[in-house]
């Protein structure tokens, strides 16, 4: 008897599901959110627009005026612009235009899951490239990598999720020049970073740039993503996007947020400054170690097992993601940078655990 | 000189961008949308819960009270619904779990043009089952090349998009019985036609129902689609689905129209009504042949050119689609069923257009 289970690609069959368990706590810093939330003013400007336009007529086909305030937001051509369902969509797209069975893709790993899970359905082959011990980019390794491999992709998380590691846009040139293949970067952490690829987009024709309004403009739950790239990638990036991918409501959402970035800048500015201080005081924990992070998270070395200290943490209302199982950080967690009160409690949790 | 186009998959790059030119009118029928659009009180309601949500933090991993409200409203099991980025996703995301290099995939044509991209960018080889020439499903010749082809999936749209034509539940166990392959029914325009499919699939694992908020239920905007098969099959395309992929105000709407079905129903029953009365209209008018139609737009046989056709009703201010282009269809165009005044002023263009 043929179930039909035995239509399923192997490669897919072979995944294990993703899944998360639906865990609640008043703490939560386990996704790297905005702490501070959308500012009301903001939701309240987005619920007027929204109540004035029709629900039941389809977004824009393309959504000429965000793609344009994209472009002037990150100093970019506006048809060198895709606008989308996250950036897990606009992922899912440029692997779809590029990746088929056989086809090579680089990975600094360990790095963003659905890099991993994307292309092992598209049937390509992952070539991964081990971070340094110090879970920081090992840039000469991955560099010949991408150049012996003839990999037709890379995809480079910076700052890379979950350790916070950079490249340098300097490396990055390197690699897309000396490289055939295209050379993404997710740069969903941008805003907390100081690192700017957009100047190399006129010169490296084979390089794109994803991000992403999940993360500092408080949107994680409308789910905005976008794409920057030459703009003869960004028309065939376009064939393997769905169309009508980004609902109104958040497109207006995120016009929105463009227009008043001087309202989600200083929430910005305080994750950084709230990130400095957590991070210091993490360093002065006995049996915690920090790493170093350009994002509003950071990968924690525990002298107790990641589990246990998870399980420590949900049980003083704190929510933290225990990574443990990707690669190289079998004693890591990670824990985003929360408001001033809930870092504040999170050390004080961690000092009852680790120094009662 | 290398161009980064060469990494481009060849059948992504011979793929035809969709475009749809940006047109303007005050009526708007070449969408199928609900012309009503969505009640004011629900629309309320929705932003009521919305406002009170924080739309910083991700939505749910498993949107599970939204899964259990479409499980009671179409009559299935909780863990045999996929809900996501309207029925596109859902379309993306069955094809991807089974389609690459070489995979047969069976397709009645002329329908809906996303199946053939999708299944073009995931490499799979298109069987066309052409329509009858009365633009009714062949029944046989369909249901004998789902088996000779050996087709690992086949994609049936019922009412089909834009010819308006069904199979028979009796025809759809038929194929399901007699195929080893997947076979997907979309079902976006259910609402309108009496049709339901739910009952078979308990019996045939290989049947996969597509459903969608966008028509009927009045959110176009909003892109909600569900899809509804057995509890093992749906745990294999959640792996190709983008996690996070149902934003949360979306995801609010949907279960805010699921708990006012009683709001909804009365316009889609108007828009029946309407319909049977633009039928007959457009059958009195010389020079125009209306396909019978279960869903709420109509396909409709001009003896003037399609391209002219669509200028002439946009020079009057109405807006609806010229098909002419997809195979069997190059004297037709295809209408959407609008508001009462709506189809009134169609019927009075329509008449000075070929009755001057």
């Amino acid at each position: 008897m043929n179930s039909p289970l035995d239509k399923i690609k192997s490669n897919v069959r072979a995944i294990t599901a993703y899944t998360l368990a639906p865990l609640e706590a008043p703490i939560k810093i386990n996704q790297n959110e905005n702490p501070f939330g959308m500012p009301f003013a903001l939701k309240e400007k987005v619920m007027l627009r929204a109540m004035k336009h029709d629900w039941a007529r389809y977004p824009d086909f393309v959504p000429a005026s965000l793609l344009e305030k994209l472009a002037t937001y990150a100093g970019w051509r506006a048809d060198g612009v895709m606008a989308g369902n996250g950036s897990n969509e606009m992922i899912q797209s440029v692997v779809n235009s590029i990746v088929e069975k056989g086809v090579r893709v680089v990975l600094p790993e360990p790095t963003f899951s659905v890099y991993r899970q994307v292309v092992n359905v598209a049937g390509g082959e992952i070539i991964s490239v081990p971070l340094n011990e110090d879970l920081t980019f090992n840039f000469p390794r991955l560099a010949s990598k991408i150049v012996t491999s003839k990999a037709d992709l890379a995809i480079i998380c910076s700052p890379n999720n979950p350790t916070g590691c950079t490249i340098s846009a300097r490396d990055l040139a390197t690699i897309a020049r000396n490289s055939d293949g295209i050379i993404v970067v997710d740069q969903a952490y941008r805003e907390f970073d100081d690192g700017d690829f957009v100047p190399l987009l006129d010169e490296y024709k084979n390089l794109v740039i994803l991000r992403t309004f999940s993360k500092a403009m408080a949107m994680g739950g409308l789910r905005v993503g976008y794409c920057l790239a030459a703009p003869e990638l960004i028309r065939e990036f376009n064939k393997t996007k769905m169309p009508y991918s980004l609902n109104f409501f958040s497109m207006t959402a995120a016009e929105i947020a463009l227009e008043n970035l001087h309202l989600l800048r200083p929430l910005v500015e305080k994750i950084r400054l709230e990130g400095e201080r957590l991070f210091a005081e993490l360093q002065k924990i006995e049996g915690l170690s920090p790493v170093p992070s350009a994002a509003n998270f950071f990968c924690v070395k525990t002298a107790i097992p990641p589990k246990q200290l998870f399980e420590a943490l949900h049980a003083r209302g704190i929510l933290i993601r225990d990574v443990s199982k990707a690669p190289m950080l079998s004693e890591y967690v990670r824990i985003s940078v929360g408001a001033p009160e809930e870092n504040d409690k999170l050390i004080a949790s961690l000092k009852e655990i680790f120094e009662p």
